[in-house]
């Protein structure tokens, strides 16, 4: 019951937030990010002593290597979480612009502008960095934010958010941690869709199933992506190896890195060795059909749940294909809807692909990792959403808005 | 388990004919769509025929005259259907649309296209010609259609359907009506996020909040409308009248009237006598705030009740206000973020209210009535959504459609 009642207060303090934030000038705006990232260089010391005992506790409990290295803060880490506010400053202000002016037959004038969501519940796993990076897009597209870190996290982000809130010149409330770790105050929050407009979700699936089961609250989840990069026969096989090798090695423990590779028969034998060789030289345990154990004996086979597997780490699954109807099928079956590739000189095979994929972006020689903000020149984001609607794909400023229609009349009536 | 595995199979069904109505061109949807009207206007017939049946039915279990008014067909509104499918087939077609085209400093070229949302649940009350609505819309938006009508309307519905879904050229499993009236179906529909993009309840706030509190699946509401329109104290009073009428009489059964009046004390007593008279007149019981009362003392009381009520009949609640201020508390307080409007010749009072209401549509000196998809020039509309994301206000093809990255590269790869 108690838990309940803070979460109504904090959301209806939000909700409150919100209205301030809504009528803040660009401008203000600005100042407040710019002093945000003053704050945190100042509060440098603060912030790595707070980290330093998440790390510890974490280590204390056994957590994974590559969850201590996301959650672990240096100096210069702290740095890029100043550079990313200055580079939110930077970025055009949705907020206001007209979308659309319509004049209608009977004089009416409609437009369509841009408007801040609201308030904006974020619901995250370990990384520090995005506690800093949601609350700088929520405040510059003009929305009060409710966060929920990993409970890993907790004490970086305790002593991250104390700073960001003492920033001058912010509305009270515009950004709130939720500081209880008990799950219980989740499961309230995702039922307040009388004060909160959107949830976001970002991390495994099982945050995700969760989320989506207990909310009331529209969502939009950012979940896993499982990545196909199709080589098809008509490939410039120097360029799909370049592509591959990056978007598997690059960055592994990210969701539009890549997972299975499907490769056409007729090129195969040509390109695989080479490329497994690569890849293995790289750390990379490659799995693989039985076909391709036939051109690269050395491998594990790939099993059914190889195909269904979101690695997150340097293991890449292989299956030679007889068409490209058939690499078409599986992505179809397997893929997570997020980013899928191919490499073809081939137009109609790239038009096909491009048609038939349902994912929330399509490349054409070119790899996957790019599927990004920052490379689709939106600027920062707060993420790839996963989901068809509202927002799809990288979510930036824009994705942070909706609209409402202003209506300019002189009397008119409906007949 | 059985509706279960129903369900299930109606859902696959749909996602397999979504596939295919995605590729369809913009000029086989429109002659499928040219075919139902025939089609309709031919079983003319037999849809009335079924529906003296719902219609009896509803009269033998007494419901509302207003219920049986939207559930009765006759011979002109099948024609009216028939009008409104040729209508939608001479629609701009959103699907295949570029959006925006980027080039990348690297080379890539990213195109953001519109893309059919995928499949679409419609859950709706009693009115048939919404079963044409609907399909329709999701027909040339490239969308696949599972529709839950209103049980008073089975045997309309399943008349409609069965002419529409026999339509020469309508990809098989594109429009599926549920045929059982069990509510376990749609509870189990609700889960199908596999399988289903897309839920829109349509309809009272009871089935709205089970369809919320259900479904795993991203729902866009059409909810209340609780509008109101406030007239200022530099409104043109005959203005003010011409607009308050139309907004209440018109047509009081929809989600754009108007259920409250918000008059300014400086001018209440100029203008509430002969409103309230004119309003009598046309049969409007009329409730006032004891300010109201003092000026017109034959109405009835306003209770808190009548501040939080979608009358959706023809009764008004009148409240005297102090200030813009007040309108504006009262309206964030129990408006529906629908419509709202204010009445001024007053341009700053004009952008205070266009600023600060929080509604889908906020009108300056026109009805709220107006708030329509055909009013607004998007044509034909599925209804107006409730909510704020995706899709706000009147949903047209545009707002059934979701989009897509095509990426263009020729090797490029993350740095």
């Amino acid at each position: 019951m108690d838990i309940k009642n803070e979460m109504i207060s904090m959301a209806k303090r939000a909700k409150r937030a919100s209205k301030e934030l809504a009528g803040l000038s660009t401008s203000a705006k600005n100042s407040i990010l710019r002093n945000m990232a003053r704050g945190l260089s100042k509060g440098k010391k603060g912030i790595l002593k707070a980290n330093e005992r998440d790390v510890e506790l974490a280590k204390k409990k056994g957590l994974s290597r590559a969850l201590i290295d996301r959650l672990t803060l240096t100096p210069s880490r702290i740095e890029n979480m100043t550079k990313s506010l200055r580079e939110v400053a930077s970025l055009p202000d949705p907020v206001g612009r007209i979308m659309k002016t319509t004049r209608r037959p009977n004089g009416l004038v409609i437009k369509k502008v841009r408007v801040p969501i609201g308030v904006i519940a974020m619901i995250y796993e370990a990384r520090p960095n995005v506690t800093v990076e949601a609350s700088a897009l929520a405040l510059k597209s003009g929305n009060a934010v409710i966060l929920k870190g990993g409970s890993e996290a907790q004490s970086s982000n305790l002593a991250i958010v104390k700073i960001l809130e003492e920033t001058k010149g912010l509305p009270e409330d515009a950004i709130q941690l939720i500081k209880t770790t008990s799950r219980q105050a989740v499961r309230e929050l995702l039922r307040l869709d009388d004060y909160i407009d959107l949830v976001i979700p970002r991390g495994g699936e099982g945050l995700i199933r969760t989320v989506r089961r207990e909310s009331t609250i529209p969502v939009i989840a950012h979940a896993k992506g499982l990545c196909h990069i199709y080589v098809d026969r008509d490939a410039d096989l120097n360029m799909a190896e370049e592509i591959v090798y990056n978007a598997k090695v690059q960055r592994p423990g990210v969701c539009n890195a890549l997972e299975t590779l499907l490769v056409h028969k007729s090129i195969a034998r040509r390109f695989l060795p080479r490329m497994i060789e690569r890849l293995e030289g790289a750390g990379v345990e490659v799995r693989g059909c039985p076909k391709t154990k036939r051109i690269a004996p050395g491998i594990n086979e790939a099993r059914e749940i190889d195909w269904q597997t979101e690695y997150l780490d340097l293991i890449l699954s292989i299956k030679i294909v007889n068409s490209l109807k058939e690499a078409l099928d599986h992505i179809s079956r397997y893929g997570s809807n997020h980013s899928e590739a191919i490499i073809t000189e081939n137009k109609k095979a790239a038009e096909r692909f491009l048609k038939e994929v349902d994912a929330s972006a399509v490349f054409v020689n070119a790899s996957t990792r790019l599927h990004d903000g920052g490379e689709f020149g939106l600027g920062a984001e707060i993420g790839i959403s996963t989901q068809k609607l509202h927002a799809r794909g990288p979510m930036g400023l824009e994705e942070l808005t909706t609209y409402k229609y202003l209506v300019y009349g002189d009397g008119q009536v409906r007949e």
